[in-house]
């Protein structure tokens, strides 16, 4: 059976060229870039130029990208690390109400802490309103938090209008985008948009699952969830993960050109936005101007689960949201004000450069038959 | 050149079948464990497995292994996790001035936090006094941290002996160990010795790095340090670093019989210690009791970065100390009262089932010729 793998918001297959970096990294190229030989040097050489990589793709310099173990990490590197470093210039900190569990939940540690969390509200397009923003920060404000985009519908946030809001409210607040779905798809170069701290990950992006990255401004000053060795200026110690962290640097080195890849994947995003409107009971839940590498719809009266099942069994792998709720009710459509009915039917579907027209053909077919031979749920 | 790699307590190549299986999931079963489709149980799956051989190897139950990021991740997360979890019972924690620098500076973090911290000494065989550890034990006590074998020297601790003595204190205490060392090593069952919590890595055992274990006791309770999603039961969310995880299970499973794979390293150990025997100014600094997986010595005179620059020209890779450390003065040896003279000439050599006789006998000529050769410090 072909297999159509249309869940890449989850997680990638890892491309040739970053499998073949990591086997380097284990089997011959296998010291500590720690150690203090040539053994150690040049597994830190490899090391490096995976920084380089990364810091090439953002515009800024090599020494303002820290490895981390993944997303999840560097959203609680970010966080938790900005909060208590600022937390005698203030203890109010402007977030969203759908950024992913891993800011979320840290957001709520820092509440039990004495923190004040503001939590912007989606939009009916998933979008945060800028002006709820400007009321939300003032000079006690140290940390602003506002993901790139949406990991379950595409949604983009004005990323590029979040520095001036704080800048003019006196406030010193460190400014933190989860970029985790937009590294490597949209130029996003942090120094372009004030950004402080920028959070990505290697396996969204074709690289391995164990790496990420955080980008930290020079000058900006967090502190480490972790104690231990030198590693990272004891930012983030402990033995790198060097085989997923060198996957990464050559997953990034094989990055299409990015306005030739989004050119490609909004001709799929558009062709099946195309074919589901023909379908009844379907309902687009992503906005249209949103990353087209994602697409949410429902289909009323089929739950997720239902339709995931169904779609799996015919080799077709999609999500009904994100991956690390498992099976948890969507808080992103819930703040977007979706109904519950909606809800409990969304559907995510995410693009990568490795799906064809024909990948998206055999999920509409299959949407069509499961659309016409399920069990409806009301 | 051949290369003779002789520091593998620092990290391991990975064994190929290790490799293998790090390649499977990255290019063929890379799905997301959290993933509700089949893709992702059989990533879940997979990493299962991996669990249930961490589990078989020390003896406890599969959901008691927590996979982390590594050995350092493990150490923060038992030695915060727990004092944290039982700060209402007591602020006294014990522990050895000879622990890993993530063991070390978790307590540096804990004593701003008001936690007070009792570092126990190492005797001159770098072991700590069991006397010295009932008196610091007490009812305020509320975690035991001491490691299985110390990272520099091999020295190994009276694991077996520390349970009878937290309970006869009275003691509340979590007993951790750190058995990054040991892990794989030496039979450790955690269940026979009363350990709550063990620390385990994969790369020291020629897995790949970017993947550690914890194991926690049934009934054991520690707060996590990152917060997210719902993976390991949401005590280390994040996406896991599966491709690392499940190398680390295969890395596992190739395990030699332990007995007969000690026979063998002790062989070559007695080979290298017989033979520096012979040479003039060296001492050696480990016990003849601890693990013969480590020999630390000392070239009189010789400044470590000297010697191991002197070696790796040659192609031999040894190491001063914890690479963590970073050529840092190795607060182990001074924990055990060696002279400055002799910590600033030690030489850390650690082996592997893949090192052969050989191997041992040209180290041995070279450091003759280092010791004939190079210029003495003083």
């Amino acid at each position: 059976m072909r297999e159509v793998y249309l869940d890449n918001s989850a997680t990638t297959m890892v491309c040739e060229q970053a499998a073949h970096k990591v086997m380097e990294m284990m089997t011959s190229n296998y010291g500590n870039p720690s150690s203090l030989h040539s053994k150690g040097f040049e597994a830190q050489k490899e090391m490096e130029k995976a920084r380089n990589n990364i810091a090439r793709l953002l515009g800024c310099e090599h020494e303002e990208i820290f490895f981390t173990s993944g997303g999840t990490e560097s959203n609680n590197t970010a966080v938790f690390g900005a909060a208590e470093a600022l937390k005698r210039r203030g203890n109010r900190i402007v977030t969203t109400a759908f950024e992913h569990s891993s800011v979320i939940e840290a957001m709520q540690q820092l509440e039990k802490r004495g923190f004040e969390v503001v939590y912007l509200k989606a939009g009916k397009s998933g979008i945060i309103d800028l002006e709820e923003l400007k009321e939300a920060v003032n000079s006690k404000t140290i940390l602003v938090s506002i993901m790139a985009v949406n990991n379950e519908t595409g949604a983009m946030q004005p990323i590029d209008k979040l520095r001036r809001i704080i800048d003019k409210a006196g406030s010193p607040a460190l400014l933190h985008t989860d970029a985790v779905q937009a590294f490597g798809k949209i130029p996003l170069k942090p120094k372009k948009y004030g950004i402080d701290l920028l959070s990505a990950s290697s396996h969204k992006i074709h690289g391995p699952k164990g790496a990420g990255a955080l980008y930290i401004r020079k000058g900006a000053r967090i502190l480490p969830l972790h104690f231990g060795g030198e590693q990272e200026k004891k930012l983030r110690p402990g033995t790198e993960p060097l085989p997923a962290i060198c996957g990464m640097g050559e997953a990034v080195e094989q990055l299409p050109d990015m306005a030739e890849e989004m050119k490609y994947i909004r001709e799929l995003n558009l062709r099946l936005r195309n074919s589901l409107a023909d379908i009844e009971n379907v309902h687009i839940n992503s906005d249209s101007e949103g990353l087209p590498y994602i697409l949410n719809f429902s289909v009323r009266g089929i739950r997720s689960e239902t339709m995931l099942h169904y779609l799996a069994q015919k080799g077709i792998y999609v999500s009904s949201g994100s991956a690390c709720a498992k099976g948890k009710k969507s808080h992103v459509l819930s703040a977007m004000g979706l109904s519950p009915a909606l809800i409990d039917s969304a559907v995510r579907v995410s693009f990568s450069r490795y799906n064809t027209p024909e990948d998206i053909d055999i999920l509409t077919k299959e949407i069509i038959n499961a659309n016409n031979t399920l069990a409806r749920s009301e």
